[in-house]
């Protein structure tokens, strides 16, 4: 946290406890709701709505509102009327008032919509329609569009007269035909700077790029950040301009889905960072875990069945982590570099299988160098015994050979999954450490059967 | 990758493979510099060159280099003349400029900056002088700033004169004083919309959020995300404007320090994504891959230590992996949720002592889940003999406590490391997992001894 965040925190803190009011009146009003925001996550609950009444105006409480974490949201509008709500709602813009009322309970979303103004009520619930992931899903329906047959200085006015609040950042001027066909578009700058009688036929770029309604969200993202625009327009089935994704609603897709995906690679969800309860993370971490114990479970029925050996020889008991754990270390490592170049397009479905042939070089150097490390450790450590080569043998190509499997199956089960259009971040992480123990084991004691018998 | 630029690759490719070009040349006057810079990392290194002389002209040329990935760079510049160069590296964004030739050697890099003019030289340079990952590594030095007292009429003129190349993205007008102080901003949208003759004063916004030059890019990219800027102004020591960091720098920043995070927690990094070189990859994956031999290596010193221990009950050794593997999977839920948390200010080490409580409470009640699960398993498996109950006590309370010990070392670490300045997401990784498997092997043959005796 910033230090001028920190501070406001703290003042705030200190300031709710003894509950001087006046003087958080007057923070509120030098703060920047973005920073209000950030700072609700860290006030205790029962401060909430205390901050919230305090904010200067109503502007400044729907601003707030709309950068808000949503899972604080009850936390806000409890008690409030629903038409003080609805108050609110009107003073965000289209696509925020949407995301909130996406959040709420049925009942009290159907209120809001009843307590809106038809037109208002239309638009959003027009929102509400599309899947959240998707280019329907987060755009702004307050975009500015003009007949093609416009003249900059036309436009200009257009925009002089427009209501400011219905505009959201306006910096591209969207030129549509007479069938409302988007047809081009013009940068507010190119607007200034030429002669006000040109048309925008002449001065918009009409290759233009947009995206369609059930667009992917990541894919708005990855366009707007390639193409470097600063707002990507929405087109429905019918070529019609609908709405566009701003640049700051590109920003929080990019953040939220890295977010996602660390997370979902490690088994959780955004569940970790919505409070404090115990058991509604258990409740989404348990399953992720239960593939584990499964895997865990499996292993020692293995190890069961070569209980025989482990009797003769108590000693291979002592290698069983390192083995199962470089292998699961490789294998983690290579599957995640691949989820992360799937995700970010660095790594394709073409090449996948030349990142295949590189992780398992990989894997079987690594394993070439750890596995000697280790056969060299077994001499020092089990050595003048009979069986001092076959132990370290057993070790050395047990570890050579879990590794180079490991990267073999760390880099293959992303690809296959992607292919079989499965999210490989959420299924990659058990199947690949499950896998790569029941391996590990079986070559361990293969290994060992080989040099040392007693099977 | 989407069906257009997969296309584009493949039409490519096929074209390349039969040395048809005019074709080609045809294709890449169509394409987007952008499109072209992400195809380059599927094609041959060989056939880089031939792309590249192939695009149309020297400008798309100059912005396909500065989309490129940086590792291309050297089978694109190989064989071009120093005047050839520097002649691209006129045609871009000093930022963009400044970057390229950071990549380069030495020798080449200083040619290159001796045959610009001495301006273009000199603010390439000063650029160069700043840390890569502040906002004066990352920023543009083509901004658009103006005396305060020009009015809005006159801002427009100055713009309209101002050499359109040499502005980047200028959606601000940037107010300086007669001290080149920063003290305003304004958008264009308000130039527009605002009469002619209203002077910036009244229209700009005085309490401009700023970075530093020295401001770590991670936070500049926060800045922009939390307040919705599409540009984040620059300030110098003295306050003075020296630059601005636009949105798409922003975008790229947040992208690359996510997967920066995302890889460095696997011990592995950009290298990933740099070719299929083996021995590169080892180089860097090798030392995190250490630390777990290094635990792995303790790990079977101490069950060594209990060897009499497995040898009186060699049934043991069967639920070593399942211990130390639920432990080592909670353990890297909690450190990654901490991890991704305090990167992206979800966690702050104010609270962090009460995700600390969290995660041990989920810890342990998802090990008195999966331990009550092992417990019965174990009864099953095992069950008649003698020792039923005191093998399934030994498994379950093992599962127990290691899982909310591995809890408690996963979410303790990350904050821990947060509090000494050291990165969370490089040092946590092996830390976690080398200490949950030794306190788990310490936990199992400990609660082994003492239900069913043996050290």
């Amino acid at each position: 946290m910033s230090p001028r965040l920190q501070l406001l925190l703290e003042s705030l803190q200190k300031l709710l406890r003894r509950g001087a009011h006046g003087p958080v009146r007057r923070l509120l009003h030098k703060a920047r709701p973005a920073d209000v925001a950030v700072v609700m996550r860290f006030l205790d609950a029962r401060h909430h709505g205390r901050v919230f009444d305090l904010l200067p105006d109503d502007e400044t409480r729907a601003e707030t509102l709309s950068e808000l974490d949503p899972h604080l949201l009850p936390d806000l509008i409890e008690g409030r009327t629903v038409a003080e709500l609805a108050g609110l709602l009107k003073l965000m813009g289209g696509d925020d008032a949407a995301d909130i009322l996406a959040e709420l309970p049925d009942a009290l979303r159907q209120e809001l919509l009843d307590a809106l103004k038809p037109h208002e009520a239309e638009e959003v619930e027009d929102l509400l329609g599309y899947d959240e992931e998707t280019a329907g899903g987060i755009m702004s329906p307050d975009f500015f569009a003009l007949p093609e047959v416009y003249t900059a200085e036309q436009a200009i006015k257009a925009l002089q007269a427009a209501d400011e609040d219905d505009i959201e950042m306006a910096y591209y001027v969207y030129a549509i035909n007479e069938h409302g066909h988007l047809v081009g578009v013009v940068s507010l700058r190119a607007l200034v700077i030429h002669p006000p009688k040109t048309p925008l036929t002449e001065i918009m770029v009409s290759d233009v790029i947009s995206a369609k309604v059930d667009t992917d969200q990541e894919e708005v993202a990855r366009i707007a950040a390639r193409y470097n625009l600063l707002a990507v327009p929405v087109v429905d089935a019918g070529n019609h301009l609908v709405g566009i994704v701003t640049i700051d609603d590109v920003i929080d897709v990019i953040r939220e889905e890295a977010t996602e995906d660390i997370l979902k690679m490690a088994g959780a969800d955004e569940t970790a960072f919505e409070g404090y309860s115990v058991v509604k993370n258990v409740r989404t971490r348990a399953p992720w875990l239960f593939a584990t114990w499964l895997g865990g479970l499996a292993a020692s029925v293995l190890i069961g069945a070569f209980e025989a050996q482990l009797e003769a020889r108590v000693a291979l008991a002592a290698f069983i982590p390192i083995v199962l754990g470089m292998g699961g270390n490789v294998g983690t490592q290579t599957a995640t570099i691949m989820v992360r170049g799937l995700a970010t397009g660095r790594v394709s479905r073409d090449i996948g299988s030349r990142y295949f042939m590189r992780e398992t070089g990989i894997g079987a150097m690594l394993g070439i160098l750890y596995g000697a490390l280790l056969a060299g450790y077994s001499v020092v450590r089990y050595g003048g015994g009979g069986e001092t080569v076959q132990l370290a043998l057993t070790v050395g190509l047990s570890i050579l050979t879990s590794m180079t499997a490991a990267a073999t199956v760390g880099s293959a089960t992303p690809l296959l999954f992607d292919r079989l259009n499965i999210d490989p971040a959420v299924a990659t992480g058990p199947v690949v450490t499950t896998t790569v123990d029941i391996l590990g084991i079986l070559v361990y004691f293969l290994t060992a059967a080989a040099f040392l018998g007693g099977l």
